[in-house]
C-alpha cells in the first residue's frame, strides 16, 4: 500500500516548528506495511488544501492527514474535508461522548468551542481522542482511505497507535517492511561502526542506518520480505550478528527507554535506588520517575547544587570537598556512599560535574563529569568528558549514570 | 516571493530520518522576504522528482531542493536536474576548484568520486560547499530560480547563509515577514480564544496561530508588510491588544522558557528557590537547572516520593500525611514549608499528586495535583487537574509549580 502524508499549518512552513509527526506517522504505517510515496506540507489555507487532496485522493491507498483540527479561527481542515468531499458538519453522538469524556477527566467546563469540536462531516468515521478535544476523522471514498488528525504529537501519536495502526495492518496483507531498532550507549559512533565492519557481512542485502542521539547510537534494522515470517527471521538473524560483536552496550530494542530497562532489572531483583545529583539536576530521578510503577524502586532522591547541600544532605566531609574539589572522584564516591546509607536504599548514584557553559578549567573542562556508583559490594567510580552543551552534557551524564548501574545489575561491570 | 521546497531522500519517507532542513530553510528564507507556500518530501525516485519538479517550476518564484547530491548510486537528482531541463552535465572548472580546496583543506586524495563531483548540469550556476564536495546548483528558468543543495544539514546550512539568502534578499527588496510569538501557560486554547474574540478586532488583515503543547498555548503573530518599521510597528501593535486581554497569562516571547523567565525574576530579585517534588520527581529541578547561571538561585532540591521520604527530608507530619492522604493540600503545603525552612531558601515549592497510570480514586483520579509555594509572606496552594499519560501530567505540574512562582514575582498572585 502507498500513501501521502499531508501535514497541515502555517507554524511548518516559517520553519517554528519541526515536522516530527511524519516522521512518526512514517515509522508506525511501515510497520503496517504501508509504504510512504510522499510528504507535503501546506498552511492554513484552502485552496492548497483542496489542491493536494485533488492530486492525492483517488492516486493513493492511504491520505494521512494532520493538523488544523483545532477550535480556533485558523483551523480549516474540517472545512477543507466538507468542500472536498461535498459534504457539511453535522452533530456527531459519538463525537460529543468522546469531548465530554476528555472534559470530565481535565475538570474543563462545556464551551461553545467544545459544542463546535462535536461537529463531524457527514460520512466520516470518528477516530476517538485520548488527549484532547478534537475527534480524528476516517473517510473511505475512491479506494482511500483518508484519516484526518489534529496536529498535536501526542494526541496524533495515540490515535496512530490506537486506531490507525490497526486499521492498515488489517490491509496490508501482502508485503511487510520490518524494522528492528537496537539502541546502544557509551560507545561512539564511529566505534560502532568499526566493531561492525565489514556491515555487508552482516546485513546481507539489507539496510543497517545508525542513528546518534545524546543518549546513544541507535541502529536500525531494515527488511522488506514478501512473507512476514522470513521477513522477522531475517531481522532476528541480523540482530543476532550485531550481537555477537557489540552486544554489552545493546540496553534495549524499539523504543526501550534506559530508564525502562533499568526498572525492570531492580523490580525483578528486588533492589531500590536513589540519586545525589549535582550537575545533573534533578535528571536522574526525572527520568527515573517517568516509568509507571517506578515507586517499587525509588523512594527519594537529592539534588544537591551547592557544596553546603552536600554536606548537610549527603553527608560529604566539607574537607573531601576543599582537598579535591567539588568535581573529584572522592565527592562523587561520598555522594553515593551517603545517599545510600542515609535513604538505605540498596544502590546509591553519585553525580557531579561541570555541565556549563562557564565553570570550566584547563584541568576540569565544561563536561567533565564523575560518577560513582555503591552498592553493597562497594563504591566504583569513572570520570567521563562529555563535551559541551549545558543540556546535552545533562543528558549524556545522566545516560552514564544509569547505564553504569545497568551493567553492574546485568554483570557487566 | 513564494517558493516551495523540496526534500529529496528515502531516509525521510520512513522517518528515520527528521526533516529538520525544511525549518531552517523556511526561516532563513522568510527573513529575507520569501515565503514558503509547500513542503514536499519525496524518495531517491527519478519519477517522483520529475513530477514534483513538473508542479513546481514556473508555479513559484523559487523552488529549493536538498538531498541526492552525493557521489553514491542512489543519489540521482542531478540526473533528474538533466532531465527535466532538457541538459546533460559537464565538467566545470568552478566545481572541479571548489571539491579540490575542501579535499585539500581535510587532506583527503583526490578520486573517481571527486572526479564525478565536478560534473554539473550545463547552464547552471555553482553553489560553493564550504564542507563537503557535492557543490550547488542554481538554475534561473521562466521566473523561477531553482536551487539545488546537498541533503547534509551543514553543508545546506553554510549555502542558504553564505549564498541564497543574500540571493533572494536581493530580489524581493520590498516584502518583509514578520513574526512575533507569545507564550501563554495556565489558559486552555478554548478560553483564550474566548478572551480574544473577536479576533479580527485585534488582527486586522494580519494572521493569529494557537499553538498547543504540554506547557501552554503559543500565540504566533504574522504579518507582511511592504515596509518593514511599518511591518514591527503593527505585530507590536496587536501584541499590545493580546496583552490587554490575556497579558497575565503571557510568560515570555519567542523562544524563551518559563524556568529561563523565572531565572531572570528570581536573579534580580536576589531570591533563592527549592523545589519538594514527588509526583514530578526531580522535573522541577531540572528544569530550573537547564538555565545557564541557575546555581545563583538554586543550590539543592528534594525528590521525596515515600511518605517515609516526606518526614524525614521535609519534616511532613505523618499524621498529616495518614489524616489527609499524600496527596493532599496539607502535605503539599508542609512540603512547600519544609524544603523552605530546612534549607533556607526565600521560596520553597511542594508538589504532591498523581502522575498515574495507577493510584487514582474517585476521589482524587489520576492527573491529581496539589502544589503550594511558601515564602515570607506565606504559602499559598491550589489544585490542579492534568488529565491522564505519566509524563504530560509531570510537564503541566512542573510548569503550573513554576508559574506558580513566577505571578508571585510579578504580583500577579
Amino acid at each position: 500500500m502507498k500513501a501521502v502524508i499531508i501535514s497541515i499549518g502555517d507554524e511548518l512552513l516559517i520553519g517554528q516548528v519541526i515536522n516530527t509527526n511524519s516522521a512518526f506517522i512514517a515509522t508506525h504505517l511501515n510497520g503496517a506495511g504501508v509504504e510512504i510515496a510522499r510528504v507535503i506540507t501546506v498552511g492554513d489555507d484552502l485552496p492548497a488544501i483542496l489542491d493536494v487532496l485533488r492530486t492525492s485522493v483517488g492516486h493513493y491507498d492511504a491520505v494521512i492527514i494532520t493538523g488544523g483540527l483545532g477550535p480556533t479561527h485558523d483551523d480549516i481542515t474540517r472545512t477543507a474535508m466538507c468542500r472536498f468531499f461535498n459534504t457539511e458538519l453535522v452533530p456527531s453522538d459519538e463525537a460529543k461522548e468522546s469531548v465530554a469524556k476528555f472534559l470530565r477527566q481535565r475538570n474543563f467546563p462545556w464551551s461553545d468551542s467544545a459544542t463546535n469540536q462535536t461537529l463531524i462531516p457527514r460520512g466520516a468515521r470518528i477516530i476517538p481522542n485520548e488527549f484532547g478535544t478534537a475527534p480524528g476523522e476516517l473517510f473511505e471514498r475512491g479506494g482511500t482511505s483518508v484519516i484526518v488528525m489534529p496536529g498535536v504529537p501526542y494526541e496524533m501519536e495515540s490515535m496512530i497507535t490506537g486506531f490507525v495502526v490497526p486499521y492498515f495492518a488489517a490491509r496490508s496483507a501482502g508485503t511487510y517492511i520490518i524494522h528492528r531498532t537496537l539502541k546502544t550507549t557509551g560507545i561512539a559512533e564511529s566505534a560502532l561502526a568499526q566493531k561492525l565492519d565489514p556491515v555487508q557481512e552482516i546485513i546481507g542485502g539489507h539496510k543497517l542506518a545508525f542513528l546518534p542521539s545524546p543518549y546513544g547510537v541507535r541502529l536500525r534494522i531494515s527488511v522488506v520480505s514478501a512473507d512476514h515470517e522470513a521477513g522477522i527471521a531475517a531481522a532476528a538473524d541480523i540482530e543476532q550478528k550485531i550481537r555477537r560483536r557489540a552486544g554489552e552496550f545493546i540496553y534495549g530494542t524499539g523504543d526501550d527507554e534506559l530508564e525502562e530497562v533499568l526498572g525492570r532489572l531492580l523490580a525483578e531483583q528486588k533492589l531500590t535506588i536513589a540519586a545525589a545529583e549535582s550537575c545533573t539536576g534533578g535528571l536522574i530521578m526525572d527520568r527515573l520517575t517517568n516509568v509507571p510503577g517506578s515507586s517499587a524502586y525509588t523512594e527519594r532522591g537529592v539534588v544537591a547544587y551547592s557544596n553546603a547541600s552536600k554536606t548537610e544532605l549527603l553527608g560529604v566531609d566539607p574537607a573531601l570537598i576543599t582537598s579535591f574539589g567539588a568535581v573529584s572522584e572522592e565527592v562523587a564516591r561520598a555522594m553515593a556512599e551517603g545517599i545510600r546509607s542515609r535513604s538505605g536504599v540498596d544502590i546509591g548514584l553519585g553525580v557531579t560535574g561541570i555541565a556549563g557553559p562557564t565553570g570550566g578549567t584547563a584541568e576540569k573542562p565544561v563536561g567533565t563529569v564523575w560518577i560513582a556508583c555503591s552498592d553493597s559490594s562497594g563504591t566504583a567510580a569513572r570520570r567521563y568528558a562529555f563535551g559541551t552543551g549545558r543540556r546535552r552534557v545533562k543528558q549524556r551524564a545522566s545516560q552514564a549514570a544509569l547505564e553504569m548501574v545497568r551493567r553492574r545489575l546485568t554483570g557487566l561491570g
